[in-house]
């Protein structure tokens, strides 16, 4: 994996550049959809590429490992032939996954022994088998195994829990170098830099993860309920120490401000379920704020769904995906995530040009206020 | 509307024709995907049209009335506006959802009146209501109120309840010729011939409905639980009678076989749930049987859904579709409803190809032991 620099700014953290990858390039700012179980929910591959415009999609370690297993996967070929998905693939490593399952996960020093939620079967992740599993998904892009801690964690706890996931970062580069990519095209590593809320931890973190000069940096354990103004804070702290010429991906975030403020203090790629998942509830995101779809008000306005929308759902009128949304119908989903998803990768590539164009910062403060509205 | 019978067989009722409607012209025979809601179930209006090439859905007068009402169709200038199908629309006339509410609707000579499945609300449904609905539905085709009786109705009942249909029919038409369309284009009324699985009074029916003139002719009443020898039966029965320069519509009908079967037997026009619920539920319709995704046999078979498929969707694999509708993934539902629908208009077209080329009748009979196949 390469990553270019193409512009930064003075007056702002922000960058644009272009990663490249064996499956096609990626320009950053970039929102990755998110694929858990290898499908981005209610969204054909076809329109993924042609009218979201999506560069790269994640995949769940956590999902695909116990649905359909890795020996389905491998038999397709990797992700990228089973899913009919033929552009980068980020995958996480399960780390978070696993720390959501809450009371029936437990860690130890060699790993997290988990139930699925599916079956209640035992499992054992470990930063070997981790990497090994992701080695068979065929990700471009492969997450370290991880501890997330919650966002309320004390001091003690969060240093611990560093320290062990910094141990497992070990064992996880040792694995990726001593392992072989199994389709015939190169995978990169990514550290995850944990740490919680504490400044002194994140630096920490920082320094450990670039002493292996890895191609790129994930930040995790934001996002996970701590204040937004401690998340950008912490964001901050960490993309100081970062080296200028890798990507940073700010995992699991966000809204579209959170994403604006994280572009502004230094984060390249971004992922979260907000868009399709709120969208199934009806929830849409647009330039001019965002609408409730379920509110009585809309029952009779006959407008498209977005007036500036670049998707082909924002034709269909606000009245219709009220009516569909309320009644259960499988197509209001499917719009509203369609919709959701096109405005990310709309606000990404916008960032990305006014970046290039040196206009960042008024933009997304003008852009700011106005995606805090509802309508 | 206008019909053209393009051509009939010696060895076999099968007809190829043309209807000419306000928003455009229908091949026959063919299948109307259903809208119930006014969205067929998880498809796009633009894969309707462009990949899985429906010419005419149908939509539910009783659905749409309860949801979103008929203010809110009416507002939107009626429904190919409010769900962006510029082609030909038909609707029912609810006479058959009230049916099959059971112990929740109550008929008297005035009309039907019934609880709405959605809040217990009670409604009255009469022929000259349903009507009026229809009018600011703005179907191009609309359906005649009616009585269906079930499958296992004796005679006297089935006696009785036509000669309701009947008087029905007379307010219906009564109705029709006393209101206008409300957006500019003509619309037509077809009766829906009843009688139950007793010839004497499907001749009855079709010798009322024929005194109306009317520009086509729907069928009601079948594929409710009698024996499928005894649809067939009826169905010969009635398009018999039935003028041969007027179109038959063979309503709620049903399986490939049930509509090569019926095609034969001299009808034009077919609707049915299966393709989009027998596909949500992961059975696939195709030229060589169908298919039950579920099954274990599919796990690893990495072809394509359906290596003669005329849709994108047949080129995701089986194993992927299995894993999607095993994990309730939203996306699953939607290829195998797409395909499903893809084929049966696939199966309509070819099935008119077939007349045109003088062969339908071996054609038939080869495919309907090939469509019997559990593969």
């Amino acid at each position: 994996m390469e990553f270019e620099l193409i512009k930064s700014l003075e007056s702002s953290r922000a960058r644009a550049g272009k990663i490249k990858t064996a499956h096609g390039e990626i320009e950053t700012p970039i929102f990755m959809p998110v694929g858990t179980a290898g499908s981005v929910k209610g969204i054909h591959t076809r329109d993924l590429k042609e009218d979201i415009k999506a560069q790269i999609i994640l995949g769940n370690t956590y999902h695909l490992y116990l649905r359909p297993g890795i020996e389905v996967i491998e038999q397709a070929g990797g992700l990228h032939k089973f899913n009919r998905w033929d552009r980068p693939i980020l995958t996480d490593s399960g780390g978070y996954q696993v720390f959501s399952l809450g009371d029936i996960r437990k860690l130890s020093e060699e790993g997290a022994r988990f139930q699925s939620h599916i079956d209640g079967s035992y499992h054992m992740f470990t930063p070997e088998n981790v990497i090994d599993i992701q080695r068979f998904i065929g990700a471009d892009i492969m997450m370290a195994f991880d501890e997330c801690t919650p966002g309320d964690a004390d001091f003690d706890y969060a240093k611990k829990s560093l320290e062990l996931t910094q141990r497992w970062l070990d064992r996880c580069f040792n694995q990726f170098y001593n392992t072989e990519p199994k389709y015939g095209y190169l995978q990169t590593l990514f550290p995850i830099i944990q740490g919680n809320t504490f400044a002194g931890l994140r630096k920490k973190a920082s320094a450990h993860a670039i002493s292996f000069n890895p191609d790129g940096f994930a930040i995790g354990g934001l996002s996970v309920g701590e204040a937004e103004e401690v998340m950008y804070e912490m964001t901050e702290v960490v993309t100081a120490d970062l080296p200028g010429n890798k990507p940073r991906y700010l995992m699991g975030v966000g809204t579209p401000v959170n994403i604006l403020e994280s572009i502004h203090r230094g984060i390249d790629m971004f992922d979260c379920v907000m868009p399709t998942r709120n969208g199934r509830n009806g929830m849409l995101f647009t330039s001019e704020g965002t609408i409730n779809i379920r509110n009585k008000k809309w029952e009779n306005d006959h407008s498209p769904i977005d007036g500036n929308g670049t998707s082909f759902v924002d034709l269909y009128s606000k009245a219709y995906l009220r009516h569909l949304i309320i009644s259960n119908e499988m197509l209001g989903a499917q719009i509203a995530s369609q919709h959701n998803l096109a405005f990310y990768l709309w606000l990404v590539k916008t960032a990305r040009q006014k970046i290039l164009d040196g206009d960042f910062l008024s933009w997304k403060d003008e852009m700011i206020t106005r995606l805090k509205n509802k309508i």
